[in-house]
C-alpha cells in the first residue's frame, strides 16, 4: 500500500467513527427532546450496541496497524515528518483517541460503567436524603477507578494530570493552579466588596413570562445572532445542551420556566455559542476527529464568550431589549435597558455553582479543582471531604452550606467519576477574556456593531482566529496562535473589574 | 455448545439485527421530521453505514453457522423439530431474513440500488413532463432487477410470486387473482351505479379549518382512540407513516392542510391503526424478528379497519362529531352528523390512486397487479404500458387518464423495483372485512362501543386474534386461525355494498 492508501484508509476508518458518533447523538438528542417515557429502557440498549460498535472499529487491530506502517506511535503520534502538517495533526488526534481507547482492558471499562452506574445512583440518593455517608464508599470507588485508568494511560506520577488531559490536552494542574491561584485571590475580595454595596433591583424579573412568548424570543434572538436554522435547530429539554448530529446538523437546546425567563434567555445565547463553533469548522477538517473543539475548555470560552461577554453587556441590551420588550410589553413597561442591564448582572456569594454569577462562578470551579486534586493526590481523604468543602466555601465565597446536598453532594460530576472536568468551566471564561482582547484590538467599534445587532464580523473573527484551527492545536498552542502569549487571569478579572465597579459603583 | 446455548447465540443476532433497525428507524424518523434541511446529504452516509453494519451482522457467516447447527435450512426452515413451536416459528423467520440478505450478492445488491436511484430521479422528470420514454428505459431495467432477484432468491419459474413473496409471504399471484377477479367485477358495477346517483353535499368540507385545531383534534382522537403516548407519539411530516423505534416507542406522523381537514383526520386513524399492531405484540415475542406485522397486507388491513370500517362509520362520528364540532364551531354550524358521514363517504371514478374512495381504491389497485403480473412474465411489453393503463382504467374504472402522469407514472412504487407491492393495498381491504366478520360475532355490540367511543374492547380483541400472532402466521394460516375460512372477497364486497345502498339510495 502507497502512503497515501494507508492515509486514506485510516481517513476511512475515522470519517465512520465520526459518522457512528453522530447516529449516536442522533438517538441520544431525541431521549433528551421527543422519546416517550416508556422508550427509555431499549433506548440505552440501542446506545449500548451502537457504542459498542464504534468502540470495535476505532480499535481494531487494523487500525493500529495502519498507524504504524505511517510511524505514527504514541512516542511519535504526528508519524511521517514527510507528511503535510494536517495529516500529522489529524494522525496526532486519531491516535490519541485510538491508544485512549485500546489502552483501557475491555473488563476494566465496563466494570467501571457498571461501578459508574451505582455511584451516580447512590448519589441521587445521598442528595436527596443529605447523608454523604451514602455516598462515601462510591466516592472512594470512582477515586480507585480514575486513578486506575490514568494508570492505563501511562500516568502514573501524576494521575490527576492525566485526567485532566482528557478535558485539557496540555494544562497539567501546576498550569491550572498559577492561574487560579491568583484568580480566587482577587476574586473573593471582589466578592466581598460587592457584597458590602446596596443590590439593584431585580425583582420585575420574578414576574410571570409566558412559555410562547419565551420560545419566540428566543428564536428571535438566535435569527439576530446568526445561527443558521438550515444547519440547526432550537429544541426544548430538561438540561440545556449543544450536540453534533451532522457537520450540517448542529442542534442546541434551552428551557422555559414561566418565573425565570432569564434561565431560557442565557442557556439560549450559552448554547449559540457553542454552536457556532461547532457549525463553523473549516472545509479541510469537516467529517474529521479534527472537527471538534480544541478543549472542554475552549469550547467553554465560546459560549461563555457569548452568554456573558456579548450577551450580558449594555451594548448586547441596547440592541435587544426593544425586541424583548415586544413579546412582553406589560413586564416590562417603565424598565430601562440600563435597568435590565442591572438586574441581569447581580452579583453576590451564593451556594450553588450553576446559579452563580460571573463574579463568583470561577470561585465555586477554583475550589472544586482544588478538592478533587487533593482527592487524587490523597491528600485529602473523602471522609473529610464535606467539612473540606465548607471550610473552602467559606474561605473563597464567604458563606458555608448547611447541608452536603448544598456542598460536596452538589454536583454530579464526581459520582460519574468524572474528575477533571471542572477547571475546563473557569479556564473557559479566562481564555474567552484573552480572545476577546484580541478581538476588540481587531475590531475596535465591536461594541458599536453588538448594539447595532450587527453580530457577523464577530462570528467571522472567531470562525477565522479560533475555529478555523478545529482541534489542531491544543488550548496553550491555540492560545499562543492567537494572542502570542500564555495564558493569564488578568484579561478576565479587568473585565470584572471595569464591570462590577460599574454596577456596584465600587 | 448445548441446543439452547446455539439458540441463544442466535436471540442475541436477532436482538442486534432488531437494535439496528430501530436505531435506524430513529435517524429516518428524525429525517421526516426534524432534520435541518442541510443536514440530509450527511445523514444519508450515517445510514448507509449503519445500513452496512446491520446487513454484515446479520449476514454474517457466524449466521449460518448457527442455524445449520439447529437444523435449520432453506428446506427445513423450522429447524430441529423437537424445539418448541414458538422457537421454531422464530428460526423460520431468521432463516428467511438471513436468506433473503445472503442469496443476493453484493455486486448485484449494490448495482440495483445505483440503477434504483437513478430510475426514480428519471420517474420524477418524466411525470413532471408527462414523457413516458423518459422513464422507459428505466422500466425495462427495474423489471430486469426484478426478474434477477427472485431468481437469486429461487424462483426461476414465477419470478413475480418471488416478489409478491416478500409482502405477502403465502399468496402467489393466481390466489391473489381468484380474489381480485370477482372483487373488480362486483366494484366497477357498483361504481357505475353510484356515478349515475346525485353526489351528496361535502362542500363545507372545502372551508378553511385552522391547522392548530386540526392537531389539537387528532391528539384528542387518538386520546380517546387509546393510543398510549407514554409509547409513542404524534408528528408530522409531508407523508404520513408509521415507524418503530422501540418496542416501546412507535411513532406516527400526519399531515395538516388549512383547505383539506379529512386528510389530517383520516391519516392520523390510518396510522393509528398501524401503530395499536406495533404496540401490542405479546411479552414473548417482544424485541425478535417475530414481533412484526403478518405481512404488508395484514398490516394495511389493520390501518384500514380503523380508517375506514371505523373511521368512516356513522357510528363513530355520532360520538366524534360533538368534539370535532368543538374545535370548529364556525365551519360546522348546521351540519348534521349524517350530514358529516356522507360528505367524508363520497365515492365515484377518479385518476388518482391515493385519493380514491372506498369503492373504486381496489379498482385502481387490481389495474397495476394486473399490469405489474403481465409486465413480469413478459406478456406486456413495456412500451406498451400507458396504452395498457388507459384501457385497464377505462374497463375498472370507467375513466381515461389524459396524460401518462395521471396514468402509467402515476406512483414512485415501480421506478424503485417495488413490484409485487400494491396487492397488499387492497388485499388489506378484504383480509380487514374478514377479520371484523368475526369481530362482530364475537362483539355483537361493537357499533354502540364505538358509538360510545368505548374503543377498548376492540383493542384488545384485535391484539388476542391477531397481534398475538406477530409473524409466526402467513396471511393464509393467519386468516384460518382467526375465521377458519380462506380468503374470500365477499365480506368485504357485503361491506361496501350495504354502506353504499344505503349513502346512495341504489
Amino acid at each position: 500500500m502507497t502512503l497515501s492508501q494507508t492515509l486514506e484508509k485510516l481517513h476511512g476508518i475515522d470519517r465512520e467513527s465520526r459518522h457512528l458518533e453522530k447516529a449516536l447523538a442522533v438517538l441520544r438528542w431525541d431521549q433528551e427532546t421527543y422519546l416517550p417515557e416508556k422508550g427509555v429502557q431499549e433506548r440505552s440498549e440501542q446506545l449500548a450496541l451502537l457504542e459498542g460498535i464504534a468502540h470495535q472499529r476505532l480499535t481494531s487491530p487494523e487500525t493500529g496497524r495502519l498507524l504504524s506502517e505511517l510511524g505514527c506511535t504514541r512516542e511519535n503520534p504526528g508519524g511521517d515528518e514527510a507528511l503535510p502538517a494536517l495529516e500529522r495533526d489529524f494522525l496526532k488526534n486519531l491516535r490519541r483517541n485510538y491508544d485512549r481507547a485500546v489502552m483501557l482492558p475491555g473488563d476494566f471499562v465496563s466494570e467501571a460503567a457498571r461501578a459508574e452506574g451505582l455511584s451516580q445512583a447512590a448519589w441521587v440518593n445521598a442528595r436527596r436524603d443529605n447523608d454523604f455517608s451514602v455516598f462515601l464508599p462510591h466516592l472512594v470507588k470512582m477515586l480507585d477507578f480514575a486513578r486506575q485508568k490514568a494508570v492505563y494511560w501511562g500516568w502514573q506520577d501524576n494521575p490527576y494530570d492525566g485526567l485532566l488531559d482528557i478535558y485539557e490536552p496540555g494544562m497539567g494542574a501546576d498550569a491550572i493552579a498559577a492561574v487560579f491561584t491568583p484568580l480566587s485571590q482577587r476574586l473573593s475580595a471582589l466578592l466581598e466588596k460587592i457584597a458590602s454595596r446596596p443590590k439593584p433591583d431585580n425583582s420585575f424579573l420574578a414576574q410571570h413570562f409566558d412559555l410562547e412568548g419565551q420560545a419566540c424570543f428566543s428564536h428571535d434572538m438566535l435569527k439576530r445572532l446568526g445561527f443558521d436554522t438550515l444547519r440547526g435547530r432550537l429544541d426544548v429539554s430538561a438540561h440545556p445542551f449543544t450536540t453534533i448530529l451532522g457537520s450540517d446538523d448542529v442542534r442546541i437546546t434551552t428551557r422555559y420556566m414561566p418565573r425565570q425567563v432569564l434561565s431560557s434567555i442565557f442557556a439560549t445565547i450559552h448554547e449559540a455559542g457553542h454552536a457556532f463553533y461547532e457549525m463553523d469548522f473549516p472545509q479541510e477538517i469537516r467529517g474529521t476527529c479534527l472537527a471538534d473543539g480544541a478543549s472542554m475548555g475552549i469550547h467553554e470560552s465560546q459560549s461563555r464568550l457569548w452568554e456573558n461577554v456579548i450577551g450580558r453587556s449594555r451594548h448586547f441590551w441596547e440592541g435587544m431589549f426593544p425586541a424583548l420588550s415586544s413579546y412582553f410589553p406589560a413586564a416590562l413597561t417603565g424598565i430601562t435597558v440600563d435597568d435590565f442591564y442591572r438586574a441581569i448582572n447581580l452579583a453576590g456569594p451564593s451556594l450553588i455553582r450553576i446559579e452563580a454569577d460571573e463574579v463568583s462562578y470561577s470561585l465555586h470551579v477554583v475550589l472544586r479543582f482544588e478538592l478533587e486534586r487533593d482527592l487524587l493526590s490523597g491528600r485529602l481523604d473523602p471522609a473529610r471531604l464535606p467539612d473540606a468543602w465548607r471550610k473552602k466555601m467559606k474561605d473563597l465565597v464567604g458563606v458555608e452550606p448547611e447541608t452536603d446536598s448544598q456542598g460536596a453532594l452538589q454536583d454530579v460530576h464526581w459520582s460519574m467519576g468524572a474528575f477533571g472536568y471542572f477547571p475546563s468551566y473557569a479556564l473557559g471564561n479566562l481564555y474567552g477574556l484573552e480572545f476577546w482582547g484580541k478581538l476588540k484590538a481587531d475590531i475596535p467599534a465591536v461594541d458599536d456593531l453588538i448594539a447595532a445587532g450587527n453580530f457577523a464580523p464577530i462570528r467571522h473573527w472567531l470562525r477565522d482566529t479560533i475555529y478555523v484551527w478545529g482541534r489542531r492545536l491544543d488550548p496553550p498552542a491555540l492560545l499562543k496562535a492567537v494572542t502570542g502569549k500564555t495564558l493569564s487571569p488578568e484579561p478576565f478579572l479587568a473585565y470584572i473589574d471595569a464591570k462590577y465597579t460599574d454596577i456596584y459603583s465600587l
